[in-house]
């Protein structure tokens, strides 16, 4: 992938092979990133597809669609009750550049803070920059916030897991499974300061979430989400070595 | 929390409650680490044994053996090129959750700055504060900044990793094979914001360095020690498929 400059446009900004630049991109292209006329970057929908773009005078020229390589082959949603303090922002930055595809904030038992809306919209921002320095291809979906246990009733078709640390469930390294065809949506449930309690474990236990490990270290709720994605994007990056599990 | 500085021993080092220590471990120990006689040190066997040492005026005398739940059975050494910032920071906070031993801090081709002893000084406290958070037994060791090139010759006994985004190498999953009793030192060497240098990179591959992929997302510079730490702690305790690795 040559080293150009991203921006995320909206699908609707799309026509007749042209982008339809708003004044905000316009200057972002041209006094941030100091591209001038002629100069290449890439379009990116934030929903998978890409498009090597020309910038000129007025607008901007689509060239060629293009393939990026930098996605996960699964959907992985990262349920995460919300910590304390900024620690979202860091979350949802690491959590994009390790190929998030959506993020969900739960309200948990110890759980204190409802996001206000100008929140939300700072994580959509942050997750857009980071989803064009990493260079992917999707900007991960910043869900709105729900209470913890109507969250798990919607993903019942999904493989699940709950991390939880002080228990003595087996690590998630020797759980996963990948790559394995049949798994096309994880999801990763993430507790708060001082983890889930043991009501909510039991309650995502029968909702067929599997409890596991992230290791015997104690991690801070910022990091735990940053260790479970690196061991999901690893596993499907792994060779595998028995190659029955990829039918 | 016993704020004790490590040292790697040889099982045939130990005799009759004392460690003959090398001429290089004395060295290490006296002009590196600058410990005088008295002070206490932790001897490791590197296969999880672990035990409280005194430092005498010829030898180390073996005080008591200790049993640390949260730490890896093998030492690890982060050599880090300065990223911009205070991003620093966080490396040394994260990667003192996931487990690391030493944290060096090498000045690279495309580093511009020479930390102040301010700085380090900094991140020994930050160092200290997560050892502690995280429950870890021991305070990993933030290193005085060295030269790269200088850097790769101290460890030509370890088995070393050198991580590079936008190259063709393996993902480091699919080169670790741990839990492997002979392997008790690893040193992972993270590159600055834009990469090592093809100099650097072929530099530390004549001094056996093995050059790594940490995935196909771009990760930054602050990113990518946090998940190489992931998957090497969680290497360690991964359930062997294989139990012939452990012998």
């Amino acid at each position: 992938m040559a080293q150009l400059q991203r921006l995320t446009i909206q699908a609707s900004q799309l026509q007749q092979n042209q982008v339809l630049l708003t004044p905000q991109q316009k200057h972002y292209l041209l006094r941030v990133l100091r591209l001038q006329d002629g100069d290449e970057f890439i379009s990116m929908d934030g929903m998978g597809k890409w498009w090597l773009t020309r910038l000129t005078a007025d607008t901007a020229q689509i060239l060629q669609p293009l393939t990026p390589k930098t996605e996960l082959p699964l959907s992985i949603t990262l349920m995460l009750a919300l910590p304390k303090g900024n620690a979202f922002d860091d979350v949802v930055r690491y959590s994009t550049e390790l190929g998030v595809s959506s993020i969900l904030p739960v309200l948990s038992d110890r759980t204190l803070l409802n996001p206000s809306p100008q929140r939300l919209e700072r994580w959509r921002r942050i997750a857009a920059e980071a989803a064009e320095q990493s260079e992917r291809a999707f900007v991960p979906t910043i869900l709105e916030p729900v209470v913890f246990n109507a969250a798990l009733s919607e993903y019942i078709n999904y493989q699940c897991y709950i991390c939880q640390a002080r228990g003595s469930y087996p690590h998630l390294i020797n759980i996963i499974n990948l790559p394995l065809k049949s798994i096309k949506e994880i999801v990763v449930a993430i507790g708060p300061e001082g983890g889930w309690t043991e009501t909510e474990i039991a309650t995502a236990i029968l909702a067929k979430f599997q409890p596991v490990s992230l290791g015997d270290r104690i991690l801070r709720a910022a990091t735990a989400p940053i260790v479970a994605l690196s061991l999901i994007a690893a596993a499907c990056e792994r060779v595998s070595l028995h190659p029955q599990v990829l039918d």
